[in-house]
C-alpha cells in the first residue's frame, strides 16, 4: 500500500490498475477474465446504485428479477439482436460432475449434456419479453416498467477491471407501452436520469446523443447514450437507452387489446448501466497519488488521523474530537478515525490519499493547543486550519466544495480537449494527439467506416440539438447530415 | 385474480402454487426449475434484504462481490465440500455461438471448447477462499468479514417456487478469524440476527439448533440452523450458519501470521438465508383468501378503497381523506388508493385480499356522513368503523397488533403440533399425521436413518440448551445423547 502508483503520463493502463489495486476496489477472479469487487469498491458501486434506484422509483419502476439462463432458440428469435450480440458467452451444456474411476478427480458426466444448450444471459430481453407475453393483454397492463439489478456475462477475450471482464454488474431497465410517443419520452427520460445521477452524484460531466445505426444496440430503433471524456482524452460509453420499437414484440408476439378493442403489438425500451462506472470515476478523478472520490460516492468522506505518541495523547484526542465527531453524525457525514498503532502517520496519509477520500483531518498536540484541526483536501491538496468549533459546519461546506470542484475540473479538461477542426488533416492530428472532435458527417456508413479505419475514432454520439447549417462532413465535404462527436474509445 | 386459491385442506401444494401465481410473486422461467420473481414478490424480499443488510453492517460485515464463475479444479479442493455438495450443477464447456451454415438457426462453435470447464457457483466457499489466500497476510488482516447479495445455482429436478429452483437469490457470508473461539462467537451471532429477522420482520417463529453430522454443510465442523413449522406442519430450513473450524483455510492454504509471529491456518464461518425465506413466509401466514402479510414486509400495507359511482363521488372521497393520508405518509405508513373504475369493490377486495394486504380501508358515502373509515383486518377478518380523525394513530396501532398477532398464531400453531413421544410407534403414527416430535437420539448414524427410511422424518435440529436428563433414545431406547427435534420437511 505504502508504494504509489505508475504515473498517469507514464503508462496510463498501468496507472489505472496500479490504482484498483492499491486502492482495493478490485481483483482478477480465478477464472479468466472475472471481476472480484472489494468492499471499498463494491460499497462506492452500492452508493451508486441507490441513487439511480431511488430515481428509478420515483418515476414509476419496480424491480424485479428475472432467471440467469436463457434457452438457446430464445437468442435466434430477435434477428439483429442475436447478430450484433449474443455470440461471445457462455454456455452451459452440462448439468453433473462426477468422480473419476480412481476418486481422485472430478469430471464432467457426459450423461448429463443438456437437450438443449443454455445461454448465460449476455442481457435480458428476450427471456423478460418471453414472460411479458404472458403478463400482458389489454392497455391496462401498460406501461410496464421494469427493472432489474443483476449479473451479465460476455465472453471477454481482453479484459480490464471495472471496464470489460466477463461478467459484471449492471441494472437493466425493460418497458413495455401502448404508444411509440410513449416509449421514446421513457426511452429520453431515463437517459436524463443517467445524466443526472453520472455529473451530480459521480461528479462526471457526460454528452448526451444518439448513436449512429452502426454503433447502436443490436435490435433497436434507437440507442441514446452518455459519453465521458477519461483522463486520457478517450471516450466512455457510460450509459445506453434504447427506443427498441415493436421488434421484440413482434419476435415474441406481444400484443394488447387497445382502447378500441384492437390488438397491437407494444412499444418496448430497455436501458442500463454498470459497474464501468465505477471504472469512469477513476479514470476522470484519479491522480498520481490514487483516487480522488466526489464526497456523494466517497465510502469515507473525512479521514481523522491523530498524531499521538502513547495512549494518554491518544485518549486526550478521543475526547477533543468528541463534540465535532457527534456533530459529524448529525450531519450523516461518513467520517472515519484511523487510530492504527503500528503505522505511521505518514503511511496513514499515503494510504487515505490512495483510497481518494475526500477530506483528511489532523490532530496533534499543536491543533489542540490552538483550538483548531489541521485540514488536507484530496482534490486541490490544499491544507489549512480551521477552528475546532466551526469544524463540522465547515467540512460540511466543504465536502460540497469539493464535489463541484471535482466536476468542474473534469468539465475544463474535456472542454479543453474538445475542438473543431477545419479539415480531415487536421481530424487526424488531433485524434492521434487525443480528444473529442466535434464535426460535420455526411451521414454516411462509409464515411463512418472509413474513418474509423484510419484513425481508430469511432461516432461517440450525434448531441441533441447539434446544430447543421453550413457545416460540411469532415472526411466527403459533402454537406454534413449531423453534427457529430468523433473519439477513440474504451 | 378473481377466481380464488384451491383450499389448503384439499391440495396444499396446489394451494401454494395458487398463491404464487393469483398475488403475482413470482413465475417459472422459460428453463426449467428457473424462477422469474415479479414485482410484488421482489418488493417483499428486499425489505427482508434491506432488514438483514442493515444487522450484517451493524455487527462489522461489509458487502463485496465475488465471480459467478468457479474453476472446475477448485470445486475438488476441499474434500466433503464436493462430495456432499457440488455434483449437481450448472457447467459452462464452450464460450461461442455461430450461425449454422444455411444460416437459419445458432449452433454452438465446436471450437469455442473451454480448456477447463466453468462450474456456475453453488455457493461461493472455494472462489472466495481463493481470494482470502492473497488478501490475508497478518493477525492484522482479521477478522474479515464479508458478505455478498448473490444468485447461485444449484440443479434441481423436482423443482417449487421459492423452495427449491436451480437459480436462487441469497446472502452468503464468509468470515475468517485468529482463533476458534471468535469464528465460533461469529457463527452463533449471524444465527442470532437471522433468528431476529426471521420472527420479529417475518413473522415466522423458528427453533435454533444444531444440525446432526449427516444433516450438517459439506465441509463444515458445526452447522447452526433455524427451522419454522410451515402450515402443513412439515419443518422449513430457513437460514443456516456454519463453523468450518480450518477446512477451508487448508484446502487454500490460508495462513495467518499470529501476534508472536507464527503462522497459524485461519478459523472461517459461512452463513446464508435465501428466497426460500418467502416460500416460508406464504406457507406459515397464507390462507383459503390467498396471502396474508406481516406489516413489516408487506410492500402496501393498506389499501384504500372508495367506493363511488361518479367522479364527482371520487373527488368528494379524495378530499375527504386528504388529512388521513398526509397523516399515513407522516407516519410512513405504505398506503395505496385503488381508484380504478372498470372493477367492482367486491374484486378490488379480493384482488388485495390475495395479496395480503394487512388493511383495508373503505370509504362511501355513509362513512363520510359519520365522520369515520370502515377498516377490514386481513388477519382475523375483523370489520369495524373507526373516526377518520383517529385514523392515522389506530391504524398505526392496528399494524404492529397485526404483526404481533400474525406471530403469534404461528407460534400457537407450531406449539400445537409439537409433541413429546412415549413410543416410536407413537412417534410414527405422529409423523404421518404431521407435527414436530421431541425426543431423545442416542447419536448414532444408523438410529437416524432407519428413523429417516421408515417415517421420512430427519433430525430438524438438536436445539441449544435441550435437557437429556434421563431421556431414551425414540428408537433404541439407549441412554438418549441428545434431544432433538424430528419432522418431515421441506
Amino acid at each position: 500500500m505504502s508504494k504509489g502508483v505508475t504515473p498517469k503520463s507514464q503508462d496510463y493502463s498501468r496507472w489505472y490498475i496500479d490504482i484498483i489495486t492499491k486502492a482495493e476496489l478490485a481483483d482478477y477472479g480465478p477464472v479468466k477474465g472475472t471481476m472480484v469487487i472489494r468492499p471499498y469498491g463494491y460499497s462506492i458501486w452500492d452508493s451508486v446504485k441507490e441513487e439511480f434506484d431511488k430515481r428509478f422509483k420515483e418515476t414509476g419502476h419496480v424491480n424485479a428479477y428475472f432467471p440467469l439462463f436463457i434457452p438457446k432458440s430464445f437468442l435466434a428469435k430477435e434477428a439483429q439482436h442475436v447478430e450484433g450480440f449474443a455470440k461471445e458467452c457462455a454456455i452451459v451444456t452440462h448439468s453433473k460432475l462426477k468422480n473419476t474411476d480412481d476418486g481422485k478427480d472430478i469430471i464432467v458426466d457426459p450423461e448429463s449434456k443438456l437437450e438443449e444448450e443454455i445461454i448465460v444471459r449476455p442481457t435480458s430481453e428476450t427471456v423478460i419479453w418471453a414472460m411479458y407475453k404472458k403478463w400482458i393483454n389489454s392497455y391496462r397492463d401498460l406501461p410496464l416498467l421494469i427493472n432489474q439489478w443483476a449479473n451479465v456475462v460476455r465472453w471477454e477475450m481482453r479484459t480490464r477491471l471495472f471496464l470489460r471482464t466477463s461478467e459484471f454488474l449492471w441494472q437493466e431497465g425493460h418497458t413495455a407501452h401502448s404508444s411509440e410517443e410513449e416509449a421514446q419520452e421513457e426511452a429520453k427520460q431515463m437517459l436524463d436520469i443517467y445524466k443526472e445521477v453520472v455529473e451530480n452524484i459521480m461528479a462526471v460531466p457526460v454528452l448526451t446523443g444518439t448513436k449512429s445505426d452502426s454503433e447502436k444496440f443490436a435490435g433497436a430503433e434507437d440507442t441514446y447514450c452518455i459519453e465521458a471524456m477519461m483522463g486520457d482524452k478517450k471516450a466512455l460509453q457510460a450509459g445506453t437507452s434504447h427506443y427498441l420499437g415493436q421488434n421484440f414484440a413482434k419476435a415474441f408476439d406481444v400484443k394488447f387489446q387497445n382502447i378500441d378493442n384492437k390488438e397491437k403489438y407494444v412499444y418496448a425500451t430497455s436501458w442500463g448501466v454498470s459497474t464501468r462506472l465505477i471504472g469512469a470515476l477513476i479514470m476522470v478523478h484519479g491522480d498520481d497519488k490514487g483516487l480522488r472520490l466526489p464526497p456523494k460516492v466517497a465510502p469515507i468522506q473525512v479521514v481523522i488521523i491523530p498524531i499521538f505518541k502513547s495512549d494518554d495523547d491518544l485518549n486526550k484526542i478521543n475526547s477533543y474530537l468528541q463534540k465535532m465527531n457527534s456533530d459529524f453524525k448529525d450531519k450523516n457525514i461518513r467520517f472515519h478515525l484511523d487510530d492504527r498503532k503500528k503505522m505511521s502517520p505518514g503511511y496513514k496519509f499515503n494510504e487515505w490519499e490512495m483510497k481518494g477520500v475526500p477530506i483528511r483531518i489532523e490532530i496533534g498536540q499543536r491543533d489542540m493547543d490552538n483550538n483548531s484541526i489541521f485540514v488536507a483536501r484530496r482534490d486541490t491538496s490544499e491544507k489549512f486550519s480551521i477552528n475546532i468549533n466551526e469544524a463540522s459546519n465547515k467540512i460540511e461546506f466543504l465536502l460540497e466544495e469539493i464535489q463541484k470542484n471535482l466536476f468542474q475540473s473534469a468539465l475544463n479538461f474535456r472542454n479543453k480537449n474538445t475542438f473543431k477542426v477545419k479539415n480531415y488533416n487536421e481530424f487526424k492530428k488531433i485524434i492521434k494527439r487525443g480528444g473529442f472532435i466535434e464535426c460535420g458527417w455526411d451521414g454516411s456508413k462509409e464515411t463512418e467506416e472509413i474513418i474509423k479505419k484510419e484513425t481508430k475514432a469511432t461516432i461517440r454520439c450525434i448531441p441533441f440539438n447539434g446544430e447543421i447549417n453550413k457545416l460540411n462532413c469532415i472526411y466527403s465535404n459533402n454537406p454534413a447530415k449531423y453534427n457529430v462527436v468523433f473519439a477513440k474509445a474504451y
